[in-house]
C-alpha cells in the first residue's frame, strides 16, 4: 500500500473542494466541533485523544496529512484526556499558549515526530494552487501598477502579521485586511461613499491576496472563490490578483466561467 | 515687527482648533473652495493667483506659515492665471502631478524659496502637540501590550504610504486605516460581529495614531478630538493611545473631561 492519504478538515468548504480536486481519494478526519460544508467525516478526534486518533491513521497505513479549513484554538478539557496523551502534553499545552503561526508549526511538528508527512493542498490537487498565468479576463496597464502596489502593502501587512488582503484601486489603498476576514473588508468596500471611489474610467480597481512572507504554505493559504468574485464585484472592483502558488482556489472552474461572464480579471501574478 | 503667523486653512476644524489655542494671533487665509469650520478666513486666494497671495503676505510683515486642515489636490484653470504666476508655474504644475507628500514638498519648497518659515502646528500652539504622557485614565499591562502592537502595525503601514492608525484588541490587529480614514475603521470596528470580538475583560482595546515614518511632520499630522474619542468608546475600546510629538489635540480640554468621565485612556506613547 502506498502514500495514503487523510484530510485533517476544519470548517468551510475548502475540505470538500479538496477532496473534489484530488487525485486519489483521501481519509477525511475532522476535528471535535468543526464541520467542514458538504462533508461526512469518515472520522472524528478529539484534541483530548490526539494518540487514539494517531493509532487510526496508522492502522489504515495513513502516511501524508493535508490540513484544510479554519480551525480555532481549541481548548482542551482535562478531564477528557485519555491516559496515552502524556508524551504529547508539553507539546500541545505549549502549542496552545502560543502565536497562530508557532501553534500551528508545533502542531505540525507533533505529526511529523510521528512518521506522517505533512504535505500542502497542491500536493493532493495540483490544480487548486495554480501557478503564474492569466485565467479570465484582461489586464490593462493600469490593473498591472495596482497589483504591484497591493503586492507591496500585502508583504509589508503579512511582515506584521495582520492579513493576506488588500484593495486597490488607482494606486489608492481603498481597504486591507484585518481579523475580520476579506468578505468584511470587500463589504467595507462596497459601502464607501462614491465621493471617495476613485473614478473606474481610469482603473477599475482589485482585491490582491497573498501569504504572509515566510509563511509554512502548507498550511493557511489564502483562499478565492466563486462567493469571492461575487463580492469582488459588488465591491465595484475589476478583478483577483494573487500570488502565484501562494493562494488556493475553490471551485476554480466556475470561479473562471463566471469571471469571464462578467468581464472581470483573475491573476495568478508571478511574486 | 517681529514673526507674524499666517495659517494656511484647508477644510475641517483643525484650523479653527489651532487658531483658539495659539499663543499669538495669526492671520486665516483659505485656498478658494476649502472652508475651515468656525472661523472667517482673513483672506481667500486662488492658485491661479499665487503671486498675488505671496505680496499679499509679504505687505503684512508675515514671516511664518502653519498649514492645518484638510486640502484636496486643487485644479489649475489655465484661463484664470495671473501673469505674474509665470515664475512658479514649473514648481506647481509638477507639485500637481506628483504623490501627495511630492506635492505638499514641493509647495512648502515654494513658500521656502519666497523666504518664508514654514513651521509646524506645535510652533504656534505646543499644548496641541502633546510629549510623552498619559493625559486621562489608567494603562494597564495589556493595554502597553495593545498600543505596542499598533505601533508596529502603524509604522509598516506607513512605510507603504497606506495609513496613520489601527486598531488593536488583546494583540488582535481589528482593522488599519486605509483611504476612507480613521472615523470609517472605527464605524466597522463598531459593527464586528460579537464572536469576532476578543472578550473584553481580557484587554479593552485601543485606537493607536502615528504619523508616517519620515513624514515631515510640518503637516499632515493625524488628529484626535472629541469625535475621535465618541467613535472610539462607539466601537467598545478602552482608550486612544498615540505617537507622543506625532498627532494634534482638537480641543484637548473637552477631550481630556470627556475622557476622565467614561474611564477611558488618553496616552502619547514615546516611540
Amino acid at each position: 500500500m502506498t502514500d495514503r492519504t487523510a484530510i485533517i478538515a476544519g470548517s468551510g468548504s475548502l475540505p470538500a473542494a479538496l477532496v473534489a480536486a484530488s487525485v486519489d481519494a483521501p481519509l477525511v478526519c475532522a476535528l471535535d466541533g468543526f464541520d467542514p460544508v458538504g462533508l461526512v467525516p469518515d472520522h472524528r478526534f478529539r484534541v483530548e485523544g490526539l494518540n487514539l486518533f494517531l493509532d487510526w491513521l496508522q492502522e489504515r497505513a495513513v502516511t501524508r496529512l493535508v490540513f484544510a479549513g479554519a480551525i480555532t484554538r481549541p481548548r482542551l478539557d482535562p478531564a477528557r484526556l485519555d491516559p496515552g496523551m502524556a508524551r504529547f502534553l508539553p507539546v500541545l499545552a505549549g502549542a496552545l499558549q502560543s502565536g497562530d503561526d508557532a501553534a500551528l508549526r508545533a502542531v505540525i511538528g507533533l505529526f511529523e515526530g510521528e512518521g506522517f508527512a505533512v504535505v500542502g493542498a497542491d500536493a493532493l490537487a495540483p490544480e487548486l494552487v495554480p501557478g503564474p498565468g492569466l485565467l479570465a479576463g484582461e489586464l490593462g496597464e493600469r490593473d498591472r501598477a495596482d497589483a504591484g502596489r497591493a503586492a507591496g502593502i500585502v508583504a509589508a501587512l503579512g511582515a506584521v502579521d495582520v492579513g493576506q488582503a488588500a484593495v486597490v484601486q488607482q494606486g489608492l489603498c481603498l481597504a486591507v485586511e484585518a481579523l475580520p476576514g476579506t468578505d468584511a473588508m470587500l463589504a467595507a468596500v462596497a459601502a464607501l461613499p462614491a465621493n471617495l471611489r476613485p473614478d473606474p474610467v481610469r482603473g477599475r480597481g482589485l482585491l490582491y491576496k497573498a501569504p504572509k512572507p515566510g509563511q509554512d504554505r502548507r498550511i493557511d493559504l489564502p483562499a478565492i472563490g466563486p462567493e469571492t468574485l461575487q463580492n469582488v464585484a459588488s465591491a465595484g472592483l475589476g478583478g483577483i490578483v494573487w500570488e502565484a502558488g501562494g493562494a488556493i482556489l475553490l471551485d476554480r472552474e466556475r470561479l473562471c466561467t463566471e469571471a469571464a461572464r462578467q468581464g472581470m480579471f483573475l491573476w495568478a501574478r508571478e511574486r
